[in-house]
């Protein structure tokens, strides 16, 4: 299919899918996502997966995350950010160890090896940012103190996950620990979050919006100019290690601080949602192939049971420890569910490196797909109550 | 260079582009021009073209080029445009005649063979629609009768001139000329630009207003169901064999006309002019080989003058004829001057046929680069006057 038909696809898919989540008063990226799904199926049905979009699209959706999150960052509140950055780290941490262990545990029992174990339990650790943040922006959560919270957790999450994974896709490659190779990436880390939060010192923000408010410029102008920079922030995550969403969410919180770049919220919101990120919603969608669930087995049952409660559980337990009421606890638990992101390029790695079995891969996959689907509306809910 | 490094660049060029026009006092789009051919360039020159962006960059340069004729049909005032349609023939027409005329008498001179000159004439018919929509844009001149004249001549010389194509195509590739699949191919034509002139009559504007005004939908929403028709017209076009430019056109007229659409203007401008325009004309810049001068020779310097005097004078005199005065008839004939589109395709068929030799084939890409590199400044020049 040829770039336009694919956008033109894409973008009616979406379309249908935001009329049925308004008809049926449900989120509308579930609509996306399950549209998505369905045509994504009907390609796979009928013509063997042969009728598939140009590769390029994917660009198009790689760009709808990116904006996503930089609209994520652009629409927080710092201050009710930094606030809870406690909480965060503490919701984050018990959401990533309780799946990870409950993963682990779960493969043992079905008598897998240690390793197969290991990369079971990492595949259950990391939680999609993509679907919590989409629901906040819609319910315009994002700059209170819940959604700071969640997409504060989902960033620490974010990036512990990409650390793990970065330590053990050394360790399988390698056969040990390349100690210097994860010493520079973890100083990457540090150092790129370091400037991050530096930028957004209030000084060296005073300093920006002096020196920016002698220049003046065109509103579209303004528009590339974020976009570049989220765009060099992206980029950079990316060749660190990180994922491209955490240098779109800094450049969002960075711009988000400075005068100059005021009202260019409302830019990059309607750009992104009148363009790209329905084309990444649809698209992880269609990239759902429900034949995962032909050979659904007992393993996979309890694999999908354990990743939506070790998260549930975990991160609600967070919330509440660090003086969350139960509402919120609940939300911020049913907010991390959603999984897909680190988990294919880890089903990819296992199978090739015969960790992991067909078995896994599907049960790892039905999981991605069912976290992804049951999560908008629950969390519509209870945020709505 | 990977896709997100690619569209940096090109961005940050545009960016410094506009800033040196800006600075210079001349239209944003020759800085954008300029600097992508002086990246280009010096990728050529550093890396014998090793460096190159990522091909995928080319269909944001192609949503690029629909969005500013898309921009156009919507700024555009239908009024004023249907009362000049006769002279926007009449400058199409004679500014197509009197270039190919001019080329294929050059090409004789030279000593070439008939269907060499026929293909060299045919060279210098189509002018390029870019440059001249994205000044009289800036210039906030596309409303009035003088941007009428020059959009709706272009349009109709682009119109002509992949008319003229298809046939020339059609005799070189079967050695005569398929009567009835060119018969098909202007029915096609015929039909879609009938349609296209029906949806913006005032009984079908009027119902579909009121149909329309009864729905309610969000600016992101009302954005895709735009850019989707804008897509589908611009598919359709190309599927007939007219250009996409052709249908985006088409939709903005169509769209421009909707109260339903009041304010969506302002949205494409912005994601386009934003986005999507620079790129289209930052790469446009950087596909400048300027080897193609290092052997440039007598030919290669008549031709470039024959096209420029081709499109000056019978442009301006067709407009003269109709009723414009000096200044407008000047105008006109220097909006016309610029070329790029249908040269490359028939650089590329040429060769391949062996109709014409390398010698032609730069003397054509050396007359794309002046024209496209000459006419924003002149444009801008005599408009603002």
């Amino acid at each position: 299919m040829d770039f336009i038909t694919s956008i033109v696809l894409v973008l009616i898919t979406a379309l249908f899918g935001r009329f049925l989540s308004r008809k049926l008063k449900q989120p509308i990226i579930l609509g996306e996502l399950v549209l998505g799904a369905v045509i994504g199926n009907i390609f796979i049905m009928v013509n063997e997966g042969k009728l598939v979009l140009d590769p390029s699209i994917d660009y198009l959706s790689d760009i709808g995350i990116l904006f996503l999150l930089f609209s994520a960052g652009l629409s927080l509140n710092l201050t009710e950010f930094k606030k809870i950055e406690k909480s965060s780290t503490v919701v984050a941490t018990l959401g990533v160890i309780l799946p990870f262990i409950l993963g682990y545990i779960t493969a043992e029992f079905f008598g897998f090896s240690h390793i197969t174990s290991l990369f079971v339990g990492t595949a259950l650790m990391a939680t999609s940012v993509g679907v919590k943040t989409e629901v906040l922006l819609e319910l315009r959560l994002m700059a209170t103190k819940l959604g700071s919270l969640i997409i504060g957790a989902a960033v620490i999450d974010d990036i512990i996950s990409m650390v793990v994974l970065t330590i053990l896709i050394s360790v399988v490659r390698n056969g040990y620990l390349l100690i210097w190779d994860i010493s520079i990436f973890l100083f990457l880390v540090f150092l790129f979050l370091l400037i991050g939060i530096l930028l957004t010192k209030e000084k060296i923000r005073n300093f920006l919006d002096n020196y920016l408010s002698k220049r003046k410029l065109s509103r579209e102008n303004l528009f590339i100019i974020g976009v570049v920079i989220a765009l060099i922030f992206s980029f950079i995550a990316e060749k660190i290690g990180l994922s491209i969403i955490i240098g779109a969410f800094m450049a969002g919180i960075i711009l988000g601080q400075l005068n100059f770049f005021r009202g260019f919220q409302d830019n990059v919101s309607l750009i992104g949602g009148g363009f790209f990120i329905p084309i990444f919603f649809v698209t992880v969608g269609m990239n759902f192939d429900f034949n995962a669930f032909l050979s659904m087995g007992l393993f996979a049952f309890i694999l999908l049971i354990v990743a939506i409660l070790g998260k549930l559980v975990g991160c609600s337990f967070g919330a509440k420890l660090t003086g969350f009421n139960n509402r919120e606890s609940i939300a911020t638990g049913v907010a991390m569910i959603p999984r897909a992101g680190i988990e294919l390029i880890l089903v990819k790695l296992g199978l090739e490196y015969q960790i992991i079995n067909t078995e896994i891969a599907s049960a790892i996959l039905i999981m991605v797909i069912v976290t992804t689907l049951i999560t908008p509306t629950a969390l519509f809910t209870v945020l709505r109550r």
